[in-house]
């Protein structure tokens, strides 16, 4: 079944029996369960909850994949996740994974095919990743419609922490600010339109999903957000100067529109 | 013609004749002119440029408007915009509004009859407010879809700091983080996916309008910069505190999630 026929059997393992179930009504998978044990003969294995629990499974799996099965992660953050898989017997193969897209809201009732068409899909070597294995990593990556992107851990995490953890840190403080304008003047809110509502879109994301991200890419967040105040301390100082203004205002303007036309 | 039939004859007044011909093109205007002396028999006019420029038009309509006529602009700020009016002559009726709704996109070729429909539209009285002028101004609002909600210039300009023109230099500054991200590394732009694409829409937004925003609303938009920068400081010190860092994620999360369903 599924996956465009790619896949002869697709059996999902969830935490909770409520999500087996349900991705079993939904006939999205062949078999489910809350056992891990359930992917001992799978030929590749893909964990796709938040990060702290990935990192908590992948030396699980040790003990229940099959030699020679691939393990691919879709976590949103990579250095820990990478160490963990280089600490993997070395008769297992893994291959680190991270898919450039997603929703503010979670679940499998979010769940969509077409999520990762088109969509960056990063590729991360690890100790435990030999030729056979980034291959397959790469067939499934384009199956799904996906454009691979093979980089390291490092310089992926320093990455997404500018295009991807700091939007969500900005988005949050600003409903926060939201929050306290509105407890100054009830009428805040009513002013809010599509400006406010796009902005603040990731203040919306996963809990459990962002908490993980965040608490897993201290560093290079804390590096993206000195950058950041740079940033604002800049434009502060701009304020009272239009041709300088107009000048900064400009070039993030044209970059916005090269980057998304 | 248009506006639902609701207006007799539109007369439309560009600063660029290129402008009047197009608007006459596309049927939107009855008539059009690049001299302000064109709505001379209006019973109403609309101004609707960047605010700087609506600073520079409003003593000029002085000599222009026909006694009992209403002037209503759309700027984004209105302290300034309200003082002008007040320094109109008596026997002109002035209404400051503020319609809370746009695009990042400009231009003739951008509007949109149904943009208005359901947003809420501030209605400004000011010196020159007659009940007349701020029944015509309601029924305006109305016949466009809009929401109208009366508040004082003051109250206007602190709450759009916060909810409208901070959303817009967070969003540019962090275009300028991405920028700064991919000279050092050249692959961070194939990274940004769509939470990066909605957190700089509005560093899209026409310049001249926004860059009339910004300075002239100079002192709420710092003092919200001040309130900003404070829930960066306390996110920055729970990236290390699970708990805290969760609390602080779920109740911007929850806001989010009332504001916008």
């Amino acid at each position: 079944m599924s996956l465009h026929g790619s896949c002869r059997r697709v059996v999902g393992v969830a935490r909770r029996s409520e999500v087996a179930q349900q991705a079993l009504d939904m006939g999205i998978v062949d078999a489910a369960s809350t056992d891990l044990r359930a992917v001992a003969e799978a030929d590749i294995v893909v964990l796709a909850t938040p990060v702290r629990h990935i990192l908590a499974t992948i030396p699980e799996l040790a003990a229940v994949m099959r030699p020679g099965a691939l393990l691919l992660d879709l976590g949103s953050t990579k250095s820990q996740v990478v160490a963990a898989m280089n600490a993997l017997p070395v008769a297992l193969a893994a291959v680190g994974g991270h898919p450039m897209c997603g929703k503010e809201t979670g679940g499998l009732e979010s769940a969509d095919a077409n999520l990762y068409r088109g969509a960056t899909f990063v590729l991360m070597p690890t100790e435990r990743t030999t030729d056979a294995a980034m291959l397959l990593a790469h067939e499934m990556v384009e199956a799904i419609g996906a454009v691979p992107l093979v980089m390291d851990a490092e310089r992926h995490d320093r990455a997404v922490a500018s295009v991807s953890h700091l939007p969500y840190l900005l988005a949050a403080s600003l409903m926060h600010v939201g929050i306290e304008a509105e407890a100054t003047d009830v009428a805040t809110g009513r002013l809010a339109a599509s400006g406010f509502r796009d902005t603040t879109r990731l203040a919306a994301s996963s809990l459990d999903m962002m908490l993980d991200t965040l608490l897993t890419n201290r560093e290079p967040l804390l590096a993206a957000l000195d950058i950041f105040e740079e940033k604002i301390a800049q434009v502060r100082g701009l304020l009272d100067d239009p041709v300088g203004l107009k000048a900064w205002m400009a070039e993030a303007q044209c970059r916005r529109r090269e980057m998304f036309r």
